[in-house]
């Protein structure tokens, strides 16, 4: 029988917690008997959430932790002031080898400071990249680096790229995931300081499947499977997507609401609409994997429901089972020897 | 009487050369009796347009260039090695002082290069920018670097921020233009090395409106008026801008096209849709000033039509008019005393 994966659900992080994190991962739970799941948080209101939800109790148990960190607290001063908090009780238990994966909703600020402070890189990991999964016209892609680790070198992003193609084929099963480097022309001589030193070592390494520069307009298109970008500039990419996109659609929808007339047209597109949008919807995939560490810690969306969370945790039995880690381990140890 | 604004439209650039052009600027003669335009291309393929429209033959006349520069071409190799294309011998002539302006939807790369080779920079202008607009919510915003000069520096980007403001007040009539650091977090400490170090810059420059910080996110919600950014980072939002939209727009007409009910539903939302995108389209607006160069450069989009090359003409006007450069040289001059 496979081993069971131990996940712990930071059940007061995000803006519906403690209920919607709580449904979320005893629906994950239902669907796969390979979960165990652990809460960190208020006993008393995790308790009440699990009251009205039938669920296998030996599957199931509760870290209690007092505190909370707030969105708006600096992240450093939180994580090491809040020792008795959620997300930092639940970190400790996968540094500790009792949990394989801890998913939060709460800061990500905190939630990257904390996962690489207290769960740690592994040996050999320069940085830990937050990765999550944006929406394209050929599907979700990963944008590979959004985290805080800011000013990149070449040579971090050699080690994204490696670590997204590990990522995308075994987690998200795409075959031979292509790589693309955002960049400002399709040209190799093209771009700053960085992507210059960047592209020949991609070009170079054999565990990827290069594809070349990608321009920020194509990105859309799915171009790649993989961008590979500087944290600074994968966080204006990740952000103005939804700015564009939630600006757009709401022009839309003002335009659909302005007269009589559109509102009846608006009716009778509405649910093809809201189908061909649904791929867009940043919260049908899961969180965003910081990814480089002892174990996994998985970000998910502030605002997330049930359904992003139960979508999480089947992803982290599935980061489990291909053995992530294993992979991102020995690419590091060949490159160690090499 | 004011005096004539002498403009030179590069008649061979840009995919709808040399019919969009001529007619533009021949549009833009006729609501303006300020304008004298100079083509520059071949000459009997302008004058076969020409000979279709009625104008002033005094405001106008064509400096024949027998050489086109391609989209394709690198831009510092075709700079010097087709002087006798309409694209060099119209930025001569502005650097001749025989134009005031120069107009132009060809290669980007050739007008940012030629721009600053054959028109030269201001004396005191570290990096000439490029500087679209790009629509929001609140109207269009100044995008501040979107050039080739990557890698910028603090004091670059201080500048940027004089520049594009002394433009939005003078050609687009904003007062008091709001300046906002694209960064990754709202608060002061956030960001890569350069924002950290532009940042207090910006808050002691007095010549500007700066209001902080501003995430990609809010970009399109139109929280400045002026977004300064290094130009990697500002290509990467103008193409992302196009690429989300475009694909957004089109899943939406796909949505509308795949059942008989939703197409009934599209027309009925049609005239408002249109109305409501209007603003978003990029072409509304004029082409993006080249700006800190002695004399005016302006870069059209390459599938700019007649109605963009008008509008890109009267703001030519308006440059010269409001004496721009002669406000940044004023700035200049005021903080080499200093």
């Amino acid at each position: 029988m496979p081993d069971k994966v131990r996940i712990v659900v930071d059940a007061m992080g995000g803006d519906y917690a403690p209920a919607e994190p709580v449904r979320g991962a005893i629906e994950a739970l239902q669907k796969s008997d390979r979960i165990e799941v652990i809460f960190t948080g208020e006993e008393e209101r995790i308790r009440q959430v699990l009251a009205d939800l039938s669920y296998p109790k030996d599957r199931v148990r509760i870290v209690p932790a007092t505190q909370i960190i707030e969105t708006a607290e600096p992240p450093v001063k939180a994580i090491q002031s809040k020792k008795d908090s959620s997300l930092v009780k639940g970190l400790q238990l996968v540094h500790k080898g009792e949990a394989d994966a801890f998913v939060s909703s709460g800061s990500t600020g905190a939630v990257l400071v904390g996962g690489q402070a207290i769960v740690k890189k592994i040996r050999g990991v320069m940085r830990a990249p937050l990765a999550p999964l944006i929406p394209t016209n050929k599907g979700a892609s990963l944008l590979i680096d959004c985290g805080a680790s800011v000013d990149a070198r070449a040579a971090h992003l050699v080690q994204f790229a490696v670590i997204g193609s590990i990522y995308m084929k075994e987690v998200q099963g795409i075959r031979n995931p292509r790589v693309g480097l955002v960049n400002i022309g399709a040209e190799e001589e093209k771009g700053n300081a960085l992507c210059k030193e960047a592209f020949p070592l991609l070009q170079a390494c054999r565990e990827i499947n290069f594809v070349g520069n990608v321009e920020a307009r194509d990105i859309p298109k799915g171009a790649a499977d993989v961008y590979v970008t500087e944290a600074f500039v994968g966080n204006v990419i990740l952000k103005l997507y939804e700015g564009v996109g939630s600006v757009l659609l709401s022009t839309v929808k003002q335009a659909i609401m302005s007269s009589p007339k559109s509102k009846i047209g608006g009716l009778l597109i509405k649910s093809e609409l809201k189908k061909a949008l649904a791929d867009f919807d940043p919260h049908a995939h899961g969180g965003a994997p910081l990814l480089g560490l002892r174990g996994l810690v998985v970000k998910t969306h502030g605002s997330s429901r049930a359904l992003e969370f139960c979508n999480t945790l089947l992803e982290c039995v599935q980061f489990h089972d291909q053995d992530v880690n294993g992979k991102i381990q020995a690419y590091l140890s060949k490159t160690e020897e090499s």
